[in-house]
């Protein structure tokens, strides 16, 4: 344990970019969280419409929720971060499905209070490698929510996480 | 950053069950890697012929090499884990395809005098929740070499890192 939490420390330390720029803020305000790259699994997915590999991160707050089981409602200070990357087939191995390029990275933060008027989450998106912010003012929300509402009934996520033994 | 290692800190020291014992070691004496459930992402795939969906995740030294595109011949120290999930469509979302239940965890832990025996690499694989180790005796590494000469020419690794913006 010890020497796993001196790994990450050195990694954190070592491993974002010296003088990186945080991307411009989303419309609604947000500002992308810090450090989401070194987050921890939550799932993995598939969009078939959209031939599209995902990868849901989630920050501490919100992988204790899932190992402990209490996401419905996900507790405030959650934030997933879903990794958006178009598919093609595996040059290597016939019949497998890998990412080829990044297209947007979502995020989801909760609080309840904050974001009351937006289901209690906070959305944002940036777009591709040079992380552009969606949206073209704080309405775009309601694009997110519209989707998202399908799954009123736990707490507007569709992801269901994914425990490892 | 203070802020996310704090955050990364205390998650690590109450997300570990109390008491949680590994698994049996593999029969090739390879001893599961602790606490790999908090590495981070590398990449993601689906297998079509057996419906599964895959998270690689790496130690914090794969991260570190995956980030600074040294990954053929990855550094000894790498580890990777490849998490296997079947696969079935999403119950909320009618395109979507998302796990159900683990099917085993796979290790490539990169040590290229210790395992210069077997490519460079040690390897292993715990069956389902009850992390049951993979293979009869020491032999069933064969089998992982077997398929992953495919890609003898990228240092025995199929996957290519995804690197996040």
């Amino acid at each position: 344990m010890i020497k796993t939490v001196l790994l990450m420390l050195t990694a954190l330390l070592t491993a974002t970019p010296a003088g990186a720029e945080p991307p411009p803020a989303s419309p609604n305000g947000i500002i992308q969280p810090e450090g989401y790259q070194n987050w921890r699994l939550i799932s993995v997915s598939q969009r078939t419409e959209s031939q599209t590999l995902r990868a849901i991160l989630g920050n501490s707050v919100a992988v204790e929720a899932a190992r402990a089981g209490k996401t419905n409602p996900w507790p405030n200070g959650t934030i997933l971060a879903k990794v958006n990357l178009k598919q093609k087939n595996s040059e290597t191995f016939p019949t497998a499905i890998v990412p080829s390029e990044l297209i947007h990275v979502d995020f989801m933060i909760k609080d309840d209070s904050r974001y009351a008027s937006t289901n209690g989450w906070g959305w944002a998106r940036w777009m591709g490698q040079e992380r552009k912010p969606y949206g073209q003012d704080a309405n775009f929300s309601q694009e997110c929510i519209a989707c998202h509402s399908a799954v009123k009934g736990q707490d507007m996520v569709f992801t269901k996480p994914v425990i490892l033994p």
